[in-house]
């Protein structure tokens, strides 16, 4: 039985702050952890939200994460971040890095941050709504434990990795595009399966390559990326970008924290950051903004009853409503809060 | 009756150049065109090669693209450029942009590049691959005219905007993804109709944003764009940067081509330069890039007639082919050049 009560973001941010020092985070670094995740609740990304207390706590206890990391962050160029993040909490490795880059992007009008030495760090979303809410546009990116094979391969060696993309919009609109590479999660094949019912082929193959529509046979097997060789191509992108370039893990390299969750996985992200204001004079780009979303908005839609979105709409919109009535939150995050 | 000749490499560049010096480019631009489509017939990308002198040369003629563009060049900041190509060629809008961005990365580390005024660039490898041999990691993208409707949505109001990532590899062996955001491209669609075969219901919709297995019903309406929701998402924030942020025409500001040829089409261009040797010590890159690809070759391929593969080698190996053999020339093609 599973009951839920409503809290304040604020009550939430304080709760989970106090909860990251109890397992032997610095209040700094517990307060940027807790912050990035009761924004994910407050956009409705609950399965990368406070829950993720349990899996962290876990590491944090079992030394798979340093809850005390000395981050290193070095400027490789003028315009280049490289940071270790001594295998600290992937929001707090995220957040510094975000944080340094944007000061580099500040000076030069574009930086770009590289992160190695990192765990999970979250949704992509809170990254790119703090872009744009100071203003720069961000390519947000990081790689992952390996799920997917490469395409037409017979075993896991890249993972389904996050990609994110942000622009300040006008009166707070921003445009936030964050997704994974896999056409579907594992977890709509388990509800497929518990359905007794097939899935679509593109979704997955069995545990030799294969396309297939049994969801058990896609349980033993592995997700296929969005349109195919294109999702492979992409997925590897950020593989580039997040592990080989900036000296973590990548492919097969990477630790499972499921199988070895007490050591580190050397994750890495990436972060491009372009200061939207040297791009044009104050205003121009917010109007041009929304005259981009108008002109989506007003397509007609195929079913009235689901009109044209714009990537950030829903969850911003939940971020309002909660902002305003609370967030609801499952009896098992309140566990793990108190 | 199609008949095809061989051509070296080095002929076709000076042919193509003097083509397009026919249409009144000068030398220098006419050259670097050249070039650039001769490029993508060795990678065999030959729908954008040469044969684009046919369009190139009929907006040229009438008007819709100024053969002798004063393209102006301007830093934004310190790693910013901005480029107006004055309706020039979009291969020497692309490539001027390219080499400007690749200037200001060598000083900073990164630099970004933003391009409007131009046209069709040619495909996106090129950029990759001569973004690769001189040391950069890129990410080069474009928009388009409209083909495909917001998900969910009726008309179409996006392009099917090409999206490339490039890095150098170990050997020449470089890394180049270049794709466009739709599930198949109309060519497919046209083939299943004249075959009287169904499409899969993840190509197309009929004209009112409905999926639709009928090739028909397809060709009447919009194309697909991979991974659903996702892909839609791609496709805009290549347009938010190609043209939004560029100062360039965007969704449906983006004139036809096809349907307006003497009209400036204000194409937009974004190009991201990574100065690869910033980022480690000599070799260190490459020796990663390396190991990489090794990772993936290793994947026992599903089907054994099908290897796996990583995006840019079956381009690099036709290339290598193709300048020791040279290229088959369609008579059509030879045609334009003569």
């Amino acid at each position: 039985m599973s009951i839920s009560e409503k809290r304040s973001a604020q009550q939430l941010r304080d709760q989970g702050k106090a909860a990251f020092e109890r397992l032997g985070v610095p209040a700094d670094d517990a307060r940027l952890c807790a912050d990035l995740l009761v924004m994910a609740d407050l956009f409705g990304l609950t399965t990368h939200g406070l829950s993720r207390l349990e899996s962290y706590g876990e590491r944090l206890r079992i030394g798979g994460i340093n809850p005390k990391p000395a981050i290193q962050i070095e400027r490789a160029a003028n315009a280049v971040i490289k940071v270790d993040g001594d295998n600290g909490l992937g929001p707090v490795v995220g957040m510094r890095t975000l944080q340094a880059t944007m000061d580099a992007a500040r000076e030069h009008g574009v930086a770009v941050g590289f992160a190695r030495g990192s765990n999970h760090f979250g949704p992509i979303s809170p990254y790119l709504y703090e872009a744009a809410q100071a203003g720069f546009v961000s390519l947000v990116c990081s790689n992952a434990t390996t799920t997917i094979a490469p395409w037409g391969g017979s075993d896991a060696r890249l993972g389904n990795n996050p990609l994110g993309f942000g622009a300040p919009g006008d009166d707070g609109n921003h445009f936030m595009l964050d997704m994974a590479i896999s056409v579907a999660a594992r977890a709509k094949i388990r509800s497929a399966l518990r359905d007794g019912t097939s899935i679509p082929e593109t979704w997955a193959t069995d545990a030799k390559g294969n396309p297939t529509t049994d969801p058990a046979k896609a349980l033993e097997g592995f997700l296929q990326p969005m349109g195919g060789y294109k999702g492979y191509g992409l997925a590897l992108m950020v593989d580039l970008l997040a592990g080989v370039m900036s000296d973590a893990a990548y492919l097969t390299h990477v630790k499972s924290w499921v199988d070895a969750p007490d050591e580190p996985q050397n994750l890495g992200h990436f972060f491009l950051l372009i200061d939207a204001k040297v791009l044009g004079p104050n205003g121009w780009l917010l109007s041009r903004m929304k005259d981009f979303m108008m002109i989506l908005h007003a397509s007609e839609s195929a079913n009235p009853d689901r009109p044209v979105l714009v990537p950030g709409e829903i969850e911003l919109g939940r971020m309002r409503d909660r902002l305003r009535d609370g967030i609801d939150v499952d009896a098992a995050v309140l566990g793990l809060l108190n």
